[in-house]
């Protein structure tokens, strides 16, 4: 459940951050294109919440715990221009599979299934690496920014994530599963994060 | 094109303002509530967007006259507290179902097809006059408030409106047909909407 509502929370997180971030884009076609694909999030929230309720708890309190770390993390990652958006989501997004990924094999098969269904969502993140690749190229110039914003993203994220974990022990037992560390795992999404920052054109 | 742009605008900024006005709401379940009954909008941007691509218009081209409007009504509406965002979010709602409404007669009929699925879209408002009778219900004391500010929207948006109207001499004829005015439609608007208030429990 701690699990659950983490998840859930990040996935209502992600959408409005999306549809405030949207403000940032240069017309109004692609800013509704960005709160388009942003639903998706919204509906893997509701997938999540009726799955705590399901299982008897109520989704506010579920989530309530992390509030403050999701708080803190974008109030210190506000992006200045819709390009720092973008990459914003692609990146969120694609450490919150890993970090998905990596934790579900400890789950029970309906929690499997849909998990599956909530990584299967990629509207927001494709929309995001098209337009990331397309500006890397019309102006390489912007690679050094973006890529130094990247980092800053994950350096904030991994220091949030030590947080949470450090504040509740259940949850990092459950995403660490038997052997592993948390900084292993922090290492392992941070070296598949390069990878997928080179897929756009940025640097490590 | 003029009123499909005008709707679609209305439709995606609606949206946009219910998943910003959510952040409003007391607990995390409200907020995501308001989210998830937004997203009604945004699928009646696309419906709009994709009818004015269809006519051969571009749909930012088609919205960016009106963009002005929207702005500065947001501008001088801004709810401070769960209630008045609810207030804006039915009010705004019903009005402009009003004003799709009177307009709609004189549209193809493709087009009054399309308008019929706008209008079949009632999640957000529903919510909102929910909250609202069962807050006036609890605590009798917030209906003068939200009844000056019920007052306060529809104030602005008329004066928004005869600004649109005057600035856009094809859209003003489109919209009051042959022998209306506008401050005849302005008027029957505000009748509808008084009846409204006193529905969810405020006054006129």
């Amino acid at each position: 459940m701690d699990l659950l509502g983490l998840l859930a929370l990040g996935e209502l997180l992600a959408f409005e951050r999306m549809v405030f971030d949207a403000r940032l884009a240069p017309d109004l076609a692609r800013r509704a294109a960005l709160s388009e694909a942003a639903v998706g999030e919204i509906r893997n929230y509701r997938l999540l919440a009726d799955r705590l309720a399901e299982l008897g708890a109520d989704p506010a309190e579920a989530m309530a715990p992390f509030k403050e770390a999701f708080r803190s993390f974008d109030a210190s990652t506000s992006p200045r221009d819709w390009l720092e958006a973008l990459v914003k989501v692609h990146l969120g997004d694609a450490v919150a599979d890993d970090f998905i990924r990596a934790v579900s094999a400890g789950l029970e098969e309906g929690d499997r299934e849909l998990i599956a269904t909530v990584l299967a969502e990629t509207a927001a993140a494709d929309l995001a690496a098209e337009e990331i690749r397309a500006a890397v190229k019309a102006d390489p110039a912007v690679t050094g920014r973006l890529s130094l914003w990247a980092r800053r993203l994950v350096g904030e994220g991994i220091n949030r994530a030590q947080g949470v974990a450090a504040a509740n022990e259940r949850l990092t037992g459950l995403i660490v599963g038997d052997g592993g560390t948390l900084d292993a795992l922090l290492r392992r999404l941070t070296r598949a994060h390069q990878d997928r920052m080179k897929s756009v054109g940025l640097n490590n």
